[in-house]
């Protein structure tokens, strides 16, 4: 039972620090025969990385990631795979005052109280830093999907950045890629720009997010009642990105308000299996995949790392002020995108080699 | 690795289908010295029990529950704890066409998709008569929490039911058992009760709701960053029961719109340790407690089992329409109260017993 | 993590004391589709029966199984098994003395160390009726090999009971479940009968054994480097019976004192692939099975409830003398065999689902 | 469930292959506050270093290890520590023989057939260097162990190589450093040297080996019956170790031998507590330690890379002769033994942390 792992037989150990020497992930259960370079790794890092986007934290990391283990003539063999990531960028600074005081908002005042002492340099194990190491893992687990169901197809957005939300019914898939916000909604891409831009230079200020994450083309019939559900696992892994408050499926926290004749997706034959009218479900069943698109939002708080002062505590208890400088994200959000894309990826891959070890990926005849 | 379990020390395995001869739940990892008795958790089954209650269905199964093992004396001994449910009231009748048919929104075509057959009977396991064995495991981490953290109160309620919100300006903790919805706003009590009937018995429809759980007194520092958070679980705890769709901690999917300066929760030293100016938060940071009241709410969606023709298909692939007779709760998110509650109970128990073996129960000293 | 669970995806906790009202067996993990009924199992369960065979403890208990979930017209349905067996001979007596007393060689004084209290009736969880849910749980497990491995073949025998043991060259595998030893040597048969009456009625005593369990059939390439080897799991198997104190496979401890020319087991390209010049391996090379026979042995020590006094101390530390009265058994290694037999098929059917969810049953080509 | 890792709460994935670019430890669980460098680290690996001992491999690796994670101020903060261990001297050479041919006695054979693939270069992940990782991590262990349980010593040493056998009646604790083997009975020393000097150069063969480890001090009541006990975690650990075939607790498989009479430790109460007469338990009741010594031996069977050829067959099922040539230990038992060292305190921290979750670190008064 590590307390820093996700996954049942595709089971991902997250390791490092802010400032440490290094982070990575230790990726255990990836079948065998997966061809793997570091590059296609990469690829998904450069996606997150500080310094990449205008939009985020200018703080400049390569974020190069190296493959310890577990790959051989660049295929997979079925034994754990190292991704370690050096870190570089770690100005020395005088951290006295950090060391004393408990961030609003941060997990310093926490992780004071529960282990009796902290890494506080750039927040330590609690820094969002960590996510690098998922969005590796992530891009082992979108290899390994690429073989054993090849149509499935990833993708992450931002749907709202605080009160500006996109208009669903601009929604363009394939622009997804061509912003730095990840939205697609490219006419709101201008209004978002200037937004944070004022809200970063002159309001001092940061803000929240909200991500949507689809699997698109994972095959029906994946998922483990009644509690290693698919939406089950997919809430645990977005509720454990740093920063996240809330998790939906489908209609998500809407569904509270719907009836049960609207909310039911009625069924139909098609030609290759049973398709739906809707999809309020989200593309998940007592757990278990339906085919259609799965689809999970999780919502951003805005960081607290922010220039604008906030009454806190030093950890004699004499009271304080804290104002954050330094190179820090307005909106975590962001950077958030690739980090559900690699959890999604790494819930989907489990799910497909479970299902095989429960039921040897047996599939029930319909029509 | 069970797929029927959840939490880490204190571990539940729920077993059983609706119409089975029995079902229960396996509870291991409960301390030893914990005075336990089946009435002490006969009180919260026969919270969760239909017809117990007007608004719900009208089956009536007593949900007597026996312990099997794990006491003696009436005190727990810290082996395993097996509590049984029978269950008694089986309407015999033609199962033909619901074996036949998949009712749409519900877990009857993912079943048959993924195991290639299914208990039709009810719904199977697939059913929520699986929580009355979370119901009753909660029972038993509630009186261990008794002796482990004195303090600590757990109590839900609905929010929401359909359209129809509660006023928080009414909220009144203390009127909460006193109706059948347990709505914290007593003035709403009437409208939902007429609402509630006209759906059922004119619009023959079925509503969703949305649930708050909160626990106070909690200590700070339990939780297990960084995948084993305390947030993190309570999100699986929640979204892994039966037609929930969507998980919150605090501000929840509402802080995406938040700034960082309305966001952070200032920290003020008070005369027993940190105190906090408001709980944006939810009582978790970096998945760790920080001593606020825990708060998490979840949506439940209508239940699609409704006397109004849905389109479907059977299993041969022709197509059909359902409608669901019999006795159905029109709003299922009611007795998703309790279960929402022993759920609560039983992540708070697990991280309290988990703290205790990663740190010793050490806190670092504030002041 | 359940502490009373063994298996990663075929997943047993096994409940319940020696004198509550009833213990049994929560299977999470077997495939659907599977026969089964409560008779497949309840042959297993006749064999380790207490009062069946003439050379075991005289309680008389049936040990009926009930099959209360997960299964439906007599097939598994992927859902959790239960199964449970009420006690039914629960003699009434007084159990002040042993109450207070701990007898030496049982775990009366480490359980009451550790959880400050514990069920004294017969043992409590400590006690080998524990074992009865493991033999139920093998009986599922076999059903299932049946279905996924139809050639596998499990058997367990006794070959050494105190000084003395079988002859190899005598062994006559179909003549084991002519006796009440399972034992292979039929002319050791009259011997041994004699020396256990004798031990029993003369001599006051109980005496050790030791036990092969093999199982036959298995396919080449299951198990799950590095920690989840095939030997690691069959000796966390073996070990967590009740009075084991040593597991050996193949060659077992005395390959401590071969040579590498005498201990390597020379390979020949047979007509349906490898075949070995011998099996000093015991059919497992790096944790992953060979193909040829798994052989598992296991000792089991002598009942320390035996007529002869011993001294020990009390609760309140004063010394006393233990002679345990009633209906012991002069050998327990004897009911051990079906017990290790159901730890084998638990263990063989785990490993071909985690080798199916590991590597899709990949099998890599010879010749 | 990672498949590459052991313990409940002290839980550690080995990672790594003998031939790719480094191998290491994730170690989770490790309390908070343990002072800890890698120095105090580096001492254990030194110990089991290939070239540093006459009697093993003339491979030359100086076997440095980093730590990349999870430790602050040379102090441990709770969080997953990295441990790494570069792989440096990877002489070139042509693998296409040993790429095409399986040894006998090795898992190449295994790992091709379930993997379809194998990392042929020095064993891959099937090579005893993986063991370095658990040696790193037992370092870990046992810096923490001083911290929760001061007067814990671990001791490992050899009892046996090939027919050789130690005499109990010269066992001297403080001796076993002060040669090669570790061998506790120091007149055996000069035969053992002779022996394996002339096994070879001469006989060009290899032998097995059998080595006791021992934990004095350990608290009273640690071990989780009934699957999580002491001594099955014991065999487990001990059997996970590259070519180990059978594994003792206490009497080991002599108790088949023994009767009740004589096996029974008698127990006394002493003036800190109970005492017994004996230690046929080897210091675990029902799981549970008894506090005396706990005491495990392991079998290590001959490698099977010696210069004598041996039949086998080729990927492509031709039949060949197989003579490793190479540096290998003529008796990789010897190295074992920091192995086992190295597994006994990281199962003995991990059972004591489990306790504290468990039971708080209750004990029953006793006098």
């Amino acid at each position: 039972m590590s307390l820093n792992s996700y996954g049942h037989l595709f089971r991902v150990t997250t390791w490092g620090e802010s400032h440490g020497p290094a982070l990575g992930a230790t990726v255990d259960g990836c079948p065998p025969g997966v061809p793997l370079t570091a590059p296609m790794i990469q690829r998904w890092l450069d996606k997150r990385r500080p310094g990449q986007n205008k939009m985020t934290t200018q703080r400049n990391e390569p974020d190069a990631v190296e493959i310890l283990s577990g790959v051989f003539d660049d295929t997979t063999t079925g034994t754990p795979i190292q991704l370690m990531i050096r870190n570089t960028d770690q100005r020395s600074k005088d951290y006295g005052e950090i060391a004393q005081t408990f961030r609003p908002g941060h997990a310093d005042i926490t992780y004071h109280q529960k282990y009796g002492l902290r890494d506080y340099r750039g927040g330590g194990r609690s820094s969002a830093r960590e996510t690098a190491a998922r969005v590796a893992a992530g891009g082992v687990a979108r290899e390994a999907i690429k073989q054993l169901a090849p149509g499935v197809e990833i993708k992450g957005y931002m749907v709202q950045m605080g009160e500006k939300t996109i208009d669903r019914a601009r929604f363009d898939w394939d622009s997804i890629d061509d912003n730095d916000f990840w939205c697609p909604d490219p006419q709101a891409v201008p209004d978002w720009t200037d937004y944070l831009n004022w809200l970063r230079k002159d309001d001092h200020n940061s803000v929240g997010a909200m991500i949507e994450v689809v699997a698109r083309g994972v095959p029906a019939g994946i998922g483990a009642p009644v509690y290693g559900k698919l939406d089950t696992d997919l809430a645990a892994a977005m509720m454990s990105i740093n920063a996240v408050k809330g998790v939906e499926i489908g209609e998500g926290m809407a569904a509270a308000a719907l009836t049960g004749r609207d909310n039911a997706d009625e069924i139909f034959m098609g030609p290759n299996g049973p398709e739906y009218s809707s999809n309020h479900a989200g593309g998940v069943l007592g757990g278990i995949s339906t085919g259609q698109d799965i689809v999970v939002r999780f919502a951003v708080k805005p960081t607290s790392s922010i220039l604008s002062p906030r009454k806190s505590i030093r950890i004699d208890g004499t009271p304080t002020e804290v104002v954050t400088k330094g190179r820090h994200d307005p909106c975590v959000g962001i950077r958030a995108v690739p980090v559900g894309e690699a959890m999604m990826a790494a819930v989907i891959l489990d799910h497909i080699l479970l299902d095989r070890g429960q039921t040897g990926g047996l599939r029930g005849q319909i029509g």
